[in-house]
């Protein structure tokens, strides 16, 4: 899997010190994903090259740099490593505990009183602790990221993501839970002797198929909302992209046949939230016969991926597998979302090269836009449990509130997470 | 149980109102906890009068104010239950995510590389995650204050209120963990499903005898610091209290016999600790069998209360039973520590009119003056477990910080976790 590196490269102050470099970076065949200037002093500048790369690539990439007269390689950014140091997340008491009377309200002996209204009626946890804003953010680290099995622990950076995330975008408390279960049935009951410490679950990185039978044990024995947010978070952004998708290009996403490229976690997330939305007709590849079977149970249809690219008007790509849809094989008029990162299955310019009506890739495509929302408006409308209607209204907002030619908006405008929080609340509770 | 209780009074501002008002709560048999003037205009002062009483006292009194010419009772105050509204405890990001950039450095794609460098080195997780900062506060509610068995959910503000203090005084992030399970085996097994999620384990409120199983089998199978508050938080404060007691009365602990009332979960934590200061003869009592035969494993003598009070020339009593020790029975030259809150086994006030040397209750002996600095020391460490040096080092710093006749010192001062936390840590580091 590429990963992001930054490069720190000085140049030379003249015209051309910078092309040579980026033309090394070029003949690569790496692509600059960002690059600032640090700073400039004494008639040479000091560059940070973000790239997407493999990690064996690292050292030829770097000689080469090295041996340009006007540049000179300095070394990696040790950036990302420094935005992780000590965690990122911290956790604040809600008032100042300073003197001897806040102190007896807040512990003993005043907090008995509290501990007693509690035990006289549990719903009353709601108003005076932090349940109703707290949320579990669990793996067992099986399938982070694109990286796969790496460990629970390995995971726990991406937790602490999430976790950071609720708390910037919608002043949720994300708890990062990690499991050092791979069995389903004990990964239930490790959630499920816990569960009381939360007014809800995201899991986060189980890989399939396990992450369904995980996700179904514990809908069924918890009486809170529980998301696997690989598949509904990740569903519900892919539905608001494709719905704009749709408008941008004028099909009618109900009336058409849509393809789901990949019938993993997401992928299988994706065709439930189409068949809730009202697409009567799904088809969908997977080289895993038992992906077919959930999805002709979901009321799908098994093809190939020629038939597939052939009868669809919508294709939607979930696989990882780079470049896994031959050009020729785009049909002219179709709406092609290549969603894997970092490599889509096609490049978009190539697709409408081939006649797509519409496409694009997954950069774009972050599930940040759904989960602090989602978790946000279940836990203000007390929901017992997410259901379809309050997927769709996250999608369907987060769709609306894309401006001009965006498919989908901003995840870092924090009043696109408040009206999806409030679209989501207002469907709980019509549901 | 007494649990205290915030009245709101009105009076003339007149000679004679207040005295009357604090006259009624006198003949009701309460002593004034706290007291302190609202507001005052137009002839009348407004008071908060906290009490500590049974819910069944309440009504007459609330009459009794009532009737007098001058004074009226408002109601009872929500100070308490405001002070916990919406909990008291936030996650926060440790940096504000609002650039493109830094969301792609702490979270994707950036956040892989992280996830990487900790699945090739677990130990890079102390550096790149909040791990080393965490500490999990596990209950299962069966021994809440002394409240009792109320359920691990009716124990939330109680972990929320140690998280709280956790953050406030030495900025560690403390995470509420509620167990739904009784069994030692079936807790242990929930806390080693979810340890890798945090630094260290602070067990809370599990009633004895199953405690000592639950620590003792969670120390051993967990390579990180674990620790019962209830025996040892309560041994390291008491320790330092009984440290200072007997410096201003003039004993030698360790070539004093020390009695122990109560063996519970605090009773065999203090006999733990003297044992390790190096306290030679120690007797006990407690009504049940197992709790004597726990007390001589430890190497102590268990005794009846009269020989208890007739051989020892220290007595600690942690019984929650009020007016447990006969005044009659206190030996000239005694020092007692009677710690049971609300309600000490003997007045001080009386136990120095016998004769004793030294007297105190438990009003100022609070764990939380150890739990901060002892956790934030083993953790800054790396500790794999709390050691007896390590407790020790953690009464003595308490001890010494103490001024005046204080027996230990304010627990809201900073400096003094921070002292604690440096003399754990480097104990932790020479053992």
């Amino acid at each position: 899997m590429k990963i992001p590196e930054i490069l720190i490269v000085e140049t030379l102050h003249q015209p051309g010190s910078l092309a040579r470099v980026l033309q090394v970076i070029a003949d690569a065949g790496l692509a600059i994903e960002h690059l600032s200037a640090l700073r400039r002093d004494q008639g040479r500048t000091l560059w940070e090259i973000t790239l997407e790369m493999d990690e064996e690539a690292d050292r030829s990439l770097y000689e080469r740099i090295g041996k340009l007269t006007t540049a000179r390689f300095v070394g990696k950014s040790d950036r990302v490593f420094n935005r992780h140091r000590g965690g990122k997340i911290r956790t604040v008491a809600s008032l100042a505990i300073n003197t001897q009377q806040i102190l007896r309200d807040v512990y003993t002996p005043g907090v008995a009183r509290v501990c007693l209204a509690i035990q006289k009626d549990p719903r009353t946890a709601r108003e005076f602790t932090a349940l109703a804003r707290t949320v579990a953010v669990v793996t067992n680290g099986t399938a982070v990221l694109g990286l796969g099995d790496i460990g629970a622990l390995a995971g726990l950076p991406v937790m602490e993501g999430k976790a950071a995330l609720f708390a910037e975008m919608v002043g949720i408390n994300g708890v990062p839970i990690l499991l050092n279960e791979k069995d389903p049935a004990r990964v239930c009951a490790a959630v499920v002797a816990i569960e009381s410490s939360f007014g809800a679950i995201q899991l986060e990185d189980f890989a399939a198929p396990e992450c369904f039978e995980i996700e179904r044990t514990l809908r069924a024995r918890l009486r809170k909302p529980v998301l696997h947010d690989d598949q509904h978070g990740t569903a519900v952004v892919a539905l608001a992209a494709l719905i704009n998708a749709a408008r941008f290009s004028g099909h009618d996403l109900t009336a058409s046949t849509v393809g789901q490229l990949g019938l993993g976690a997401a992928g299988t997330g994706i065709v439930r939230l189409l068949r809730a939305f009202g697409v009567r007709k799904i088809l969908g590849t997977d080289r895993n016969a038992q992906a077919i079977a959930r999805l002709e149970a979901q009321g799908g249809e098994g093809v190939t991926l020629e038939q597939l690219m052939r009868r669809c008007d919508v294709v939607i790509a979930t696989t990882g597998k780079k470049g896994l849809i031959p050009p020729e094989w785009i049909r002219p008029g179709q709406v092609i979302l290549a969603l894997s990162n970092p490599d889509p299955e096609i490049e978009p310019l190539m697709a409408r090269e081939r006649g797509a009506a519409f496409a694009a890739d997954g950069k774009g495509i972050n599930n940040v836009l759904a989960f602090p929302g989602l978790f946000k408006g279940a836990l203000e409308a007390d929901a017992r449990h997410f259901s379809d209607a309050m997927l769709m209204a996250a999608a369907n907002t987060i769709a609306r509130l894309a401006q001009g030619d965006e498919l989908v908006p901003d995840p870092l405008d924090t009043q696109v997470h408040e009206q999806v929080a409030a679209a989501v609340r207002q469907a709980a509770q019509a549901g």
